[in-house]
């Protein structure tokens, strides 16, 4: 069997890709072509976006930062699972720069939902991973808010490929959910 | 109540952002069209742009430093206070690229200032968050620095607006104000 | 004769620079041009070249961190040992925006695959290094797979040339196993 | 007076900036436009660039590791060296893709070479500081071969004016001369 191995390093990788991941969207955004202030609203729904990306970010970061908190070790199955949650948290940039630029079209926003929601499942299952090796049984963090996110992401999908002004407002209101104090235990 | 972390990985997180902030900002700088000096001084305004926003970003790296310096423990409210300001800052890499482009523009210098206004704010909010969770009297550091500064900036906005090098040069003087040796403590 | 150091510092910078490169390959995946389901399929090769290239970074990075977990010091030639295997690995978002735009183009394939032997070549140097200072037998740490995987890499290089997919295959097959649990020992 | 703080952070920070520097260099490479090994062989001048650049950097860390290895505390003094050091370093990407794009034209390799030379100087300046905040007599630490690279350097700037292969060639002798084993102490 694999030793298991002391968790510094994985974390340290992960604020480091973490840490990327939310600066490079950065550079999607391009600076406005003219120097007038229409110019400036032209990138407004970018930017807003790039809001939403860097807040979902944050919470990944801050709720990866609780979980790991409570493992002092972590073995090849969890180093796996967490590469695989880093994964789509680095599609992140790309799903932000195309629903930035197309904020009312379906497909856009409906891709940039399921990322949101693959993400969230990673996180469930790192979540699992790391249940399961400390010996506590499955499911004991704050999973059932990591479920109904789960749901709700999957939704968002849907209701973006038929209208998504209305997919959007799921991401921004499931971002709140998140960011509110007592939030700060489990998944996202 | 959610319980405290170690600040270890708030402080490695941030020293990943600020510095992909620091670094990524010369990607903007494009490389000279042609090979001659004229070339080279056309790229000029740009480049001391950047230089200027290195200094800044190095001048929060350097003042973040000392305020998580005195603090050992971070609360949920203390990392979304700091991710707060990493917001502001990460949008430096955009401003500088916009106001590199159109040095004499007014918008796009004052928005460089709106953006360092913000990030002075958000220190402020940072230090004050820190302060209330130390049980320590709220603004006891460096913050008549710190709001003096927050002045300027505003009226760099608006003297962007009216004439944009008077407003760039606000930005300068304020920067040679926080690298001068006692200007080490407290907020930017 | 140059005193050996602690790995930390060691450590810290290939975590950075790994996670630099997983993550910055996606600012090479362009958004897709329109916003329909056409337009996502077209940028599919690119996605999962992607994919599999942040499979790689993520094998090298998990055995990377099983290498170091054995050594305490480091020396000088290690360090270089070390840098050697970064910047081939440096070259892997070069390499998989290539053979991403080409799929099916022989030369940009085999570069791809070249860039893999180069790693998995510097690799072995690197184990090779860290076992003589560390007084080992040089080639103990699994070797053997190491060394067929170079001999494979080599093979998919000219097979590329010939035929770009069986090419791609062997690199698809490679990575699985190199992911599969007892796979997690030695080089890459 | 400021009083000093530990090293940690300092070294993060600048391993962070490090590596990024180190790896976003390749994305100024682009990839070749056609699939052919005519449109391969068009890049390698950029290409033969960057793993130059890429060997710098590798030196500037090395270097770097071995000279705070020495101390233990750093003042606010050294935090501005260091980020001095860091900011001409962060233009060795920009350098190295004017020069990649150029390699025979004058200008291109002489700002090159002086930006090493900038390195180069402000790495001394570092020493310096480390030195007499530490009590220890100046210019102790391999200055003289600090010294020496500086002045090779400032030819090296001449003599791309004049002929700008001539430069290159010194470029690469210096690197050459500072991956030596015995060259590992000291500035660059």
């Amino acid at each position: 069997m694999r030793p298991t191995m002391g968790k510094g390093r994985l974390e340290a990788f992960s604020d480091g890709v973490i840490a990327i991941i939310i600066t490079i969207m950065v550079l999607e955004l391009q600076p406005p072509h003219g120097t007038q202030a229409a110019d400036l609203a032209g990138v407004l729904p970018g930017w807003l976006r790039y809001a939403l990306s860097f807040v979902y970010v944050g919470i990944y970061w801050v709720n990866h930062h609780a979980l790991f908190d409570r493992v002092a070790k972590v073995d090849g199955a969890a180093l796996w699972a967490n590469l695989h949650l880093l994964f789509w948290m680095s599609l992140i940039p790309w799903v932000t720069a195309w629903a930035g630029e197309n904020p009312l079209a379906p497909l856009p926003v409906a891709l940039y939902g399921a990322v949101l929601l693959l993400c969230s499942i990673s996180f469930m299952l790192l979540s699992w991973r790391l249940d399961v090796e400390a010996g506590v049984h499955p499911m004991a963090w704050g999973s059932r808010k990591n479920r109904g996110s789960i749901l709700l992401y999957a939704a968002a999908v849907l209701l973006s490929l038929w209208y998504a002004p209305l997919g959007a407002a799921v991401h921004v209101v499931l971002a709140l959910f998140w960011i509110m104090p007592e939030a700060g235990q489990g998944g996202s």
